[in-house]
Parts: structure tokens; C-alpha cells; sequence
């Protein structure tokens, strides 16, 4: 079946992209963005160190080569080429032996979770340290260690990818995701998985709406995007999604925007309402992504997040547990399929409005039983609360919502009644 | 008592008109009307065969002498002349004999409600059949039958009826109801029942709106209307109610309009929560008359239902078994009483606006105890909380649900208030 | 503790005006009056009978000496100089021999609350009469009694205060309590021992608004105030509190505007919600002090109530048990601060901007951590959304309402984002 195929495709894909030590800056991310490009023509941008962004300024560039803690036996009791996560983020380089004790001011672990290694960063504050399980903290003996990190902080670049889908309108939908974090699977692979399958389905599609999806490393990078892209979005941009924690097969979730009741709102919730009624709503004070910048007073674009398991809700979160064994191939398809969903509804949504005063005679159309019965067919249905609430103000999602069917269920009826010719279709963007 | 003899008045008006076969053209039809103008003073018009009325066209007419199933000894084993619900509404001609086989194909029954004759019609589809019950129907042996029935399709008209009571305004209070059905007492003979008495009891008051009472077939009949009426209508009317199921005395029941707010929807819910709050409501995709046609986009008349048992929702519903013994004087009463008190209310809804400044000193005027106390009485609080709330901007129907008190309870307060001369009461359709 | 100080300053005050008998004219309002002039500069101003206030008319005024029923031994079974709710209020002069069923018809009790005095009056029909306890009723044997009132009305004053407290704008929050009960203490003594000394506070304020704070008698007090200052207050009031019922312990209590959602009602819902959320709400239905006036359609001036428990709603209301036990430091110090909490709400209550488009770079001014982590702390989560409702349109209660944090957490958020040049602020009165 075709969604086997797609998903068993995503996670091959997002395991290639796994082994990668990405960060906000640096060679992981022209890595990954490169791969990104053997099946999409992403456009890969780099912007300089110092580069004002808003409030915010582009930070040097930061690369590792290696890094460990060495034993007085030479043994690396941590090893970063074991997992990429044992290095504290944007650590500056260091090479000396240290007292047990000063070792410990440089060490981050879990005690309630002793077997993960945590996910720890420090892009704006100068810092070295290893992250580690805590449960291999607590054997570490009271020796001196030598700690050993090869990495280099110079100017040099942000980097992040862009591909514009052009469509019939200058209107534009929106899909973000970012590619800063080292070996994990939720979050943060899956989101840039998701973004690039999604990417390719759009192409072969004959688009109404223009696309963008982006590739950014989270907060520095959508800000970044946005200080040189604002005016344009803000004039275009009509529904935007924050792609992230997209891989695991638990749940579904969907976090608002800002506002709470945009037509990007309105999109996702008639999707999820009706594909999976058991999803989790969480309010914007819930966010936790580029969101944050997306949605910010002034900047005001209609950017959600539909989500399997958010982040910060389940226990691997930013963790060495978030791997390969998280995410599934039906975990990635069925977000990138409610995804698909939702934009296929942006690109079928209109406002309709039936031909005739009262309704028409569908009998001696085929499409009414010709002999009266104590229930009508839920099709027939259907087809008649359509017509009732066609009236040139209700758009494709308002029907929905008003007369409880599914918007999958309602194009059928609409290329019935067009055929027909009892249907007007007028553009929601005029 | 006034409503023992008006719901035993219906009744027998009911039971008079029960005996006949009307369909939604023809000499029942006309009888029917004929009936009724011995009570009110309506107009019968005929509309011609092959009338366009917006998507429809108006049919031939029909008209049925007899109708039987006979077996090969000569007994007829359906006979129209014992319930003319048997013959499959607008069914062509036959005189022939066809086997068990073919017989099969062209009865009509209900193995759920095996000893109820259904009520099937075929307007748009040229068909011959009877209806019958179930438990006659497996008692027929496999001979071969004889099949007759003398029925008639020509060129001819669609009948309806229509009442205008003119009052001080040329604002509209809309009536309808349908005249179509076969012998069927809850749907459809109480509609025009109560149609009728309340025809009589508007035509006896001195009225500010003017009121138009319509009997027409349903569907094709409300469709026929719309299309000879519809500028006018839209000008005027500023509530409808379609007369339905109006005769059963178990419960009360609300079918809202399209948009479900209208002026009609506020009346009818006002008097409804006071009077009956035990009823049901039904939203309007749960519609199945002619505010299907009223209420359609585009004609937007504001029609709603009042009903005692919804068709569709009774066992009884669309079978012999909606017989003389399913409705009741009280159950027509009930209904009457119903519709009666939302005419009274539209008729007394004004916006009213209190003359003074803070409360006024009811006390000299004897509307206010002397004597303080530690709880005042109900009536003195109803005054004061209509007071509070006669600010100029709410109707009648904004301060009893507001203040939680029924419009019949305020109808008093507000003649004290205006023979004190502190009631400025102000038009709502100005 | 600064709460045990004040709330014991209020009981002090409190219990000395307890024993003055108060009525809407006369000495005992004086004598309240100027008690009150002790503590702050209210001004005494003075109303002569018969002047014209919308429909209402200033009563001749009533003063009273002293009062008994003396049975035929000379004891006096009633005595006025032992209580004086056992005079109805404002009782005509009377002085004769009455007997027992003539005495009878001149006495009131409560025979569900046998050991209270009731509070009666009748100030627009001439009376006499006594208010007593159903225990001592009953043991009144069959005799004659002499009934003597040595009270006076001559046409004199309504009299009440005034204190305006000027701000750096015109706009006004307006206090209002009354000063006519006799001895009782919720209701009424525990208001204008509030509304002091909330005054001495407002004074040693920098403040933003004027104050105005009045004392009148109940209804007569208010309508006569309105008469001479509705079109300055209807210009320049914005918010408005009728103080009453503040000094029990046992909950808090919201009594809304007339329209229930003004500016006012959204300050102390807002404040309420976050220090009192078991408060009780009460809509203005349930009115019964001078909001009947304030809010009354076309004076429509902003006027709530939040109270301890409310008037009619506990067993001592309106009766010698609303005493001095009834009251307490704790009770009226609750009701002081959550009406000071609102007042400085509205102090406070601005429109903020955030200064940059997308976030801010906090981490920087040392606002945010510079490591990451799974969970970030509360105080910075409320800056960062505080940060994200700060949008232009937002007012303060409408930020902490959305993102669920009370003002008081936010009022050095602010400070800090203020002082980081990060927020513009915005007048919401312009």
C-alpha cells in the first residue's frame, strides 16, 4: 500500500539523516541540507556571522571534530564519537586534565532519568562540558581526567535551505522546519522528513497556492528568515505550519496560533476534528518553537504546529532516547498524511454558493431517490444540507463544520453539483 | 373550559378531513380546501401543468377512482377502498394479471412494522404498487394475481389555498402549511388543523401585522409559492412557521432556521423555554418540510417549526398507524396554545425604554411596599428588574430572557408602567 | 504585620460609630459624618427637604430622643436606649395608652429568628411602631401599655459627604457607600469604615485617576448625588465601586454591573479570580443597594459591588445580630485589599507594546537562561508570555487573563522589560 511505501521512505531517510552532529551553525547543517537536496531543489543560503538579525545578531560559526574524557588508564569514559549528544552544545574547544572535581562543574546528567544522556546547548554563553547518563556519572572515580573537545568557533556562517513551489497565486502557504539538533529522531528529524516528502507530493501537484518551505536552525534561523523576508510574508502568507515532532506513533496534536481562530486554526482543527477526533489541543502559551518568532506581535503570520507527541511532553523528549526506535513508518506517514489533509483543503476551499432559488430538483439529475422512503441515504443527505448552506458566505471549512461531515467526504457532492452546472465557486482570497 | 372545546373542535375538523386521498395534485386536494373554506375565507388557486417554478415544474395531475390486488378467486386481497394509503402515491394505471413473482416487485412493506401499511409515493418517476403490511404480505400464496388500479395522469393543476388577514402593518407573519398527505393524522392533518383555528382566532383580533396562511402541497407547493411570492416576502415577512406534527401529546419539539438566531428563533425559544421547557430541539439539519424550500439560500425567509412529536422521529411516522387514535384534543391544544402565545408575543413585542431617571418612586404610586423587609415579593421584583432593563435598547423578548421571566408575566408590569406614564415604548421594525 | 495594624484600625473605627443611631436624615448621620471628618477631609454638604431629584423628592428630616413601650408597673419592655433598631425608622412622635391588641398591630418580629431585633422602616408613610424580639413578643401579657416616641420630622436636610481626591487626569474612579443604617455592623458600618480609610490610602498615593468617594443615605442619598453630578460623572467616571458588606469572614462576593461586562467588572473579575477564586457571583438580578441607581438605564454609570458575604444573603442581615461579632480585623482588612488590589489595577492598567519584532534577545540582559534546558522556569515563561500578548492591542487584564497569570506577578515583568527599553506603553484612555 502506498502509505507503507511513503513512511518505510520517510525513515529511511531520516535514519541517513540521523548519524549527522548538527547545530545551529556549521558543517552538520550543510550536511544534512545537502542530502535534503538529492531529492529536492532546496536553494542552500548562508548568511555571515555579525549579520543583524531584529533584536538578535548572527553568532560565530561552530564545527567539532572530536571529543572525550579520558581516564588516567586512557580509557574515554565519555566519547563523543559514541553519540554526538556527550558534547554540551557549542562547547569551545578544550585539552587539559582536571581535578574530579572541576570535571563535575562541566557535567550534565538526569538523575530521574539515569540511562539518558541529555540534550544540553550553550550558543550564547561561552562554556565547555559533556552531557552523560547519569547512571555512568555516578561510577566516574575521584581521579583526575583529561577532557578533550576539538572544536573551533569562528566566523563564518548561519546556513539554512529554501524552496519555493510557485503556484497559480502569489499567496502563499507555509511550511518551516528547523535542522539544528544533534542524533535525535521526534525532534527533531522528523520535522524536516515530513517538510521534504511534503515538498515532493506539492510539486507534482497542479498547485493553486504558491509554497515556501524552509529549513532553518531554530530561533536564530527563523529570525534571521524573517528579517529578510518579513514584508513579503506578511502580504502573502495565508496559512503556515511549524513542522516538529512529526516521527512517533502515539498521538496527534496541534498547537494554535497566537490568535487561536485563524483560517490556518480553522484548517487544522476541521482536519483533526474529524481524521483524529482523540487529538491533544494545546494554546499558544504552550509553544515552544519557531512559532514563537512566526506568531510574534507584529511579525503576525498564521503559523501552527500539527504534531504527533509535543515537545516537552513526552519522556525522551531532548534526550539520547529520542532515537531511531521512537519514530516508525506510521508514525511519520500519518502526520505527513493530516499535513496533506490540511493542505489539500487550503487548495479545494472556496466559497460556494448553489444556482438556484429553493432547492433544486436533483431526482431527474439521478442524484435523489425517485421514490420516497421513512429515511433518506446519508449521501442524499449529504448532498442536500451542501446545498443548504452553499449560500455565497460559507466557505468549503464552514460547511463542514456546520453540517458535520468531513471536507473528503463533500468533494465528491461539489464536482456532482458542478457537474450539474448548479454551482457557483467563488475564491475565498478575492 | 375554552381549550377542551377548541382542541375537541380540531379534533372533529381533523376526523372530518381524514376519509380522503390527497396527493399533491387532484380532487383530494381540492376537497380538502373546500372543507376548509367552510371555516376561513381562503382562496383555492390552481397553478397548470407544466409551470416552471424556479427548477421544478409543476406535474401532471392525478386522480385515483379504485385500486385493488385480487386472487384467482376473486377476493381482493389489498383494497384501496378500505385504506387508500395501499396504492403507491401517483401510481400509473394497470388492469392486469402477473404472477407472484412480478406482484413482489411492486409492493411495498415494512418487515420492522409488520402490521403497518407505509405511505410511498413516486411523483417524478412513472411506477405502479401497493402498500401493505407486512404480515399480509407473507400470507400472499404464489398464484397469480390480478392488479388494477383506476388512476389518471393529465395535464390539469396544482392546487393550493391562501389566506391574507390584513392588519396596521404590511410587515408579514407567515403561516404555511401542506395539504398532500393521504389519510395520516400527526403528519400531516394537524397542520392544517391548527392552521385553521389559528386562522380563526387572528381573523378575531385587532391585529398589528399582517398575517398570510397558506395551504399548499409539500415541496412542490411551498416551491410554486416561493416562486409566484418571493419579492414580496422577502419585503415583509418577518416570521414563519411551518405547521407540522401538531397533534400527538408527547412532547413539544423545535426545529430552528437555517441561520438558527432569527427574530422567529428568539420568539419560539422565548415561549418554548417558559412554557414547555422540556422541549426538544432540533437544529435545522434535522429538517424534512417546506423550510427545506423557505429557508433555502437565497429565498432566506426567516421559517421555523413548532411541533409536538417530529415526523421522522415517532414509530408511527409515515404509516396507517398515524391514525385518529395517535392524535388528541389535547394534543392539537396543546400545539395551538403554543403557536397562539409566540403570535401574541410577536404582536406585543416592542422596544421599551423606562422615562425616568434612576429608579423611579413607585412607592407613591402604590407599586412598592412602604414598609421595608427583609425579602420582597416576586411581582415587585419582576417590576423593578423590567425597569432595570427598559433601557431603550431591549426588546420584549431581550428583558424576559434576561431577567428570566415569562413574557406573559411582563404583559401586566408593562400596562402599570404605562398607565403611570413611565414606559416609552418604541417599534422594533422602525 | 502591616494587615493586622489596619484591619484593627478599621474595627476600632468601626465600633465607635456602631452605637449612633443612623437613618437617611437627621443627627445621626451628622454625628457619622463628622466622625468620619476626623480622618479625612470629606466636605458635609446639606440637601433641604422637598428639593426635586428625578422622580424623587427630599423627605422631611428625622430625628430622634428616645423611645419605650412601658407596661402598667413602669417598666419599660421595649427601650430605644438599650437598642435602637427597636424604633421603626422613621416612626411619626407618639405618646399614649394603647392596649394590647392596639399595641399589637405597632410591633415587629421574626418568628424564624425569635432572638433578633429586625431592622424596619418606613420612611414614605407616616408610622410608629417597634421592632422587637419574637421571644420578648411573646411574653408581653394582655394589658395596656404606654407607647411613647419622642422623635420629630420638620422639614431640615438630607445630608451626606464628599471627598475628591485629585489625580493627573479628569478620569475618575468612583467609591460610594451609605451612612443610614442604625447599629449594625456588615451591613452597613463595615462600607464607610472601608471607603476611609481606602481614602487615607488613595491619598498617600502618586496617583493617576481622581477619586471620588461619597457617603450618602441608600436610594434617596444617591438619586439626590446623581441629580446634582450625572453629566460630570457619565464624562469622566470609568470605573465604580458601591461599598457595602465588607467586614464578616466567611467569603467573597461579586455582584456584576447591569450590562456585566464593563471595564470594571473585567478589573475585579480579573483580581478576584487570582486572590479569591471561591468568591461567589452574583449578576445584577441581585441587586439591592445603590447600583439600582448608579446602573439605571440612561445614568449607566460603571458601577459593581464586591463584597464580603452579601446583604440577603446571611441570617443576620437586616436584624440586631449583624453586630459587632458579626464584623472582624480579618474580614474588613480582606475587603480592604482586594478593592486597593483593583484600584491598583486600574493604576496600573496600560496598553503594552513590545519594542522589537520577533523575540527579544532576553539571554543577553541576563532574562533567560543561557543553557537549555528540558523545562524552562515560570518566571521566565510568564516574561516570555506576558512578551508574546503584549501586542498594542492588549490591555494588562487582558494579558493576564490570556495567559492566566495574576496582574501582581506581572507588575515587575514589566518593570524589567520597561527598564530594558523593550515596551512601549500605551494609554488605554486615549
Amino acid at each position: 500500500m502506498m502509505h507503507n511505501l511513503i513512511g518505510k521512505q520517510m525513515y529511511e531517510f531520516l535514519s541517513d539523516l540521523f548519524p549527522i552532529c548538527r547545530s545551529i551553525t556549521g558543517g552538520g547543517v550543510r550536511q544534512t541540507l545537502r542530502a535534503i537536496q538529492k531529492h529536492i531543489p532546496i536553494e542552500i543560503r548562508e548568511v555571515p556571522t555579525g549579520t543583524q538579525a531584529f533584536d538578535w545578531t548572527v553568532p560565530r560559526e561552530w564545527n567539532i571534530k572530536d571529543a572525550y574524557v579520558m581516564d588516567e588508564s586512557g580509557n574515554k569514559v565519555v566519547d563523543f564519537r559514541k553519540n554526538n549528544l556527550h558534547v554540551l552544545g557549542y562547547s569551545i574547544p578544550v585539552n587539559k586534565v582536571v581535578s574530579y572535581a572541576e570535571l563535575q562543574e562541566h557535567l550534565y546528567s538526569l538523575p530521574e532519568q539515569p540511562d539518558a544522556i541529555p540534550y544540553v546547548t550553550s550558543y550564547y554563553q561561552e562554556r565547555w562540558g559533556f552531557c552523560i547518563a547519569h547512571s555512568d556519572r555516578v561510577k566516574l572515580k575521584r581521579y583526575n581526567y583529561k577532557v578533550f573537545i576539538d572544536s573551533e568557533l569562528k566566523d563564518g556562517y548561519l546556513t539554512y535551505g529554501e524552496l519555493v513551489v510557485p503556484g497559480k497565486s502569489q499567496k502563499e502557504v507555509f511550511l518551516s522546519t528547523y535542522i539544528c539538533h544533534p542524533s535525535m529522531a521526534n525532534d527533531n528529524l522528523s520535522g524536516p522528513t515530513v517538510a521534504t516528502f511534503l515538498a515532493k507530493w506539492i510539486m507534482s501537484t497542479d498547485r493553486r497556492y504558491t509554497y515556501r518551505i524552509v529549513y532553518v536552525p531554530e530561533t536564530i534561523g527563523s529570525i534571521v528568515y524573517l528579517s529578510k523576508n518579513l514584508e513579503r510574508m506578511k502580504k502573502n502568507v495565508i496559512a503556515g505550519f511549524n513542522l516538529t515532532c512529526m516521527g512517533d506513533n502515539r498521538q496527534y496534536s496541534y498547537l494554535a496560533t497566537r490568535m487561536g481562530n485563524l483560517y490556518v486554526d480553522r484548517v487544522a482543527l476541521n482536519v483533526l476534528r474529524h481524521k483524529h477526533p482523540n487529538f491533544v489541543k494545546y494554546s499558544f502559551l504552550d509553544r515552544g518553537s519557531d512559532e514563537r518568532q512566526y506568531d510574534a506581535p507584529g511579525v503576525d503570520l498564521p503559523v501552527c504546529s500539527v504534531m504527533r507527541s509535543k515537545y516537552g511532553t513526552y519522556p525522551e523528549y531532548h534526550t539520547s532516547l529520542d532515537n531511531l526506535s521512537l519514530v516508525s513508518p506510521e508514525g511519520l506517514y500519518g502526520a505527513y498524511d493530516v499535513i496533506k489533509e490540511c493542505i489539500f483543503l487550503i487548495e479545494n476551499d472556496h466559497i460556494y454558493k448553489i444556482k438556484c432559488l429553493c432547492e433544486p430538483q436533483l431526482g431527474r439529475r439521478g442524484l435523489y431517490p425517485t421514490l420516497s422512503a421513512k429515511n433518506s441515504a446519508s449521501t442524499v443527505r449529504n448532498m442536500m444540507n451542501f446545498i443548504a448552506y452553499a449560500d455565497g458566505k460559507n466557505d468549503l471549512i464552514d460547511i463542514s463544520d456546520k453540517i458535520g461531515v468531513p471536507v473528503w467526504e463533500l468533494y465528491a457532492i461539489i464536482d456532482q453539483l458542478k457537474s450539474a452546472d448548479l454551482l457557483d465557486v467563488l475564491d475565498i482570497t478575492e
